[in-house]
């Protein structure tokens, strides 16, 4: 059977034929330092020297590492040549790409997505010292490569998502079943972190904000860090988490209120603001599917809050998920300038998305919806098992 | 008391001063992804959207992030103003840079130096967009002051660098203690694994090979992943191992030799390699003292052991430990071309080294070592305590 790598690697082939490239390079090294999002995709673990990862229009696959890494890349047995190097690269790197001569030569580079600029600038003024003139006048951006490597999750790959997906609302669940009230936003991080210890998967962002817990109204909405805030009566309690297991991730907000003395169930506004989440967070759902623009998603789920009386939402409806939780590629979003071209990407089949939205309620707290989706050439089923109503806290 | 950030951004501002730079200006998105080194000094957590840190000659510090990561940089206490933005950085950037007008604006690219080179290539061309020919063309190199911000561990880096060596020489003798003999290489990585889930540290690099294990003489050396091969009489087994905690690393290689039937000591060519092996690493250390060419240093310990009768080993003889265990900045290391120009810089003050060399020997298995050290004017002193003896397991 195929491993995910192997998969990957043929995909990335045809995807240069797709994109009429005639060679792909990913040009890295110490990657536990600066890491090439593509790398995951393409080799699943780091490399220590300066390493070229070169792929064909005609189908050959080539690494070209330092002598200690070459052993890993061989075990991989998705490579058709391994050349191993110690004192410099460049004498295989320029024989190679004399030898394959390629027309254009795709580079991870981009000005809008981060999982295809892998490439730093010293390593791009390095490889166009190395190859010289002749061919760096036949780089181009391989954003058209990377970008649909990524997007377009093979059925291994998803497979790995959804199961990260079922443990991160199992993590959840044993979280809810724990006496919530009047612990501080920092003391329910920290019995997350017990409960995830106790499975085989780890966060899936930095510890420090993972999860975000935010009870109550005056909590740091966005990537917060927990604080001391109590929970109390009266509030909601919004979490986002992600968990990565068997290296793929998940993307998950859940939501909760805390009764008052009296209250049998959420005040009125609570309910109606928790209702407008979940219609708008649909409506941008349903019209998610393969070959849509991206900025049509955003823009269902966007005017649908505002028709129900909400602000706008200040980031974009949908990210990829994958690798990471941010897992680069395009973005279900507003056109805004930070989000540069991607807003303006088809959606490709196979793509993994986090849908998400939020509304704060004055004097109670923030809501935040946000499930995981799958396309497919009909529409967007979800992953993950949405939140359907608020979790209340007696 | 000041924090580490703090401590580092006053540093990086005695450093633009230092290397006559009016600016420097770390320009970063989602580094989940995509991760700048320098971010680790002078923020300690990750951003999400485009950001901008910029300090200046004059001694200010500026940050300039989306909104929803405002808030966690404000709390660190270290930047004069933090500046947030929704739909692009664009007003905020250009009118502080017109503002500061810096003749020189250095940024985190370098030929040579993965420590200073987290800009990616794509981000360099939105930032030539956004600033315009006028500020572009005063962009210049920030590795000076990036590297040497690096290197220069403040006492508070150096005592949790201490402290991460202090927990991982702890891990090994757990490790020793365990009847390793019959075990796989995996097996023994996996009880590695177990120990370590025990302590308040984590590995130092991809748990796929950390530990490296090696037993025998057909193990892969490097940075082999451990395999299925069993630790027999006759064999020395080799460990290279590093930790992270308190966010500081340590790298440590260790050596053990499994006595045969009727042995009472390992056999004496495994002596002889093992003496050389600790004459050559002192003959460096001796030598590793603030203000000397890096690569002198490297020399001393390759001609120790080739003096000795034994091949020149094929990677550099120290590197930084700090925030990542490869840390960038200088390297210790002879003037191959891989290492560009690291090897011609000179020894920082306050330097913190992993340094490391090996022999095989024949039939029998890797000898390596590698201990950590902490540089001062007067020479190099030892973090770790230094393997003495090979480690006999009966």
């Amino acid at each position: 059977m195929e491993t995910i790598v192997q998969q990957k690697l043929n995909q990335a082939v045809e995807l240069l034929q797709e994109c009429e490239l005639d060679a792909w390079l990913t040009f890295v090294r110490e990657t536990s330092q600066t890491h090439d999002p593509a790398l995951d995709l393409i080799v699943g673990f780091g490399v220590t020297w300066v390493s070229a990862f070169i792929f064909t229009r005609a189908g050959e696959k080539i690494a070209i590492v330092g002598r200690y890494d070459v052993d890993n890349i061989a075990k991989l047995q998705a490579y058709d040549q391994v050349l191993g190097y110690d004192q410099s690269i460049r004498e295989q790197l320029t024989r190679e790409i004399a030898r394959i001569d390629p027309q254009t030569i795709a580079l991870n580079y981009s000005l809008s997505d981060v999982g295809a600029d892998g490439l730093t600038h010293g390593m791009f003024l390095k490889l166009s010292e190395l190859l010289g003139e002749k061919y760096a006048a036949r780089f181009t951006s391989g954003e058209g490569v990377a970008r649909r490597l990524r997007e377009r999750k093979s059925p291994a790959e998803v497979a790995r998502i959804r199961e990260t997906v079922r443990l991160t609302e199992a993590v959840y669940r044993e979280l809810f079943a724990l006496p919530l009230r009047g612990m501080t936003e920092r003391q329910v991080w920290q019995h997350a972190g017990e409960i995830v210890a106790g499975t085989s998967a780890e966060f899936g962002w930095e510890r420090v904000n993972c999860p975000i817990v935010n009870a109550g109204p005056n909590s740091s909405i966005g990537h917060g860090i927990p604080d001391d805030i109590a929970i109390e009566p009266g509030m909601l309690v919004h979490f986002d988490m992600g968990l990565r297991h068997g290296e793929y991730t998940s993307d998950l907000q859940r939501n909760a209120y805390v009764l008052r003395e009296g209250e049998s169930a959420p005040p009125p506004e609570v309910q109606r603001a928790w209702r407008a989440c979940r219609t708008a967070l649909e409506a941008g759902r349903s019209v998610l599917r393969a070959g849509v623009q991206c900025s049509e998603v955003d823009q269902a789920a966007r005017e649908a809050l505002e028709d129900l009386g909400y602000p706008e939402f200040m980031h974009a409806f949908g990210h990829h998920v994958g690798r990471k939780v941010h897992d680069g590629g395009s973005v279900l979003g507003p056109h805004w300038e930070k989000y540069g071209d991607l807003p303006k990407q088809r959606v490709e089949p196979g793509s993994a998305f986090a849908i998400e939205l939020g509304v704060m309620v004055e004097g109670v707290g923030y809501i935040g919806v946000e499930e995981n989706v799958l396309v497919t050439a009909a529409g967007a089923e979800y992953l993950s098992e949405p939140q359907a109503e608020l979790i209340v806290l007696g």
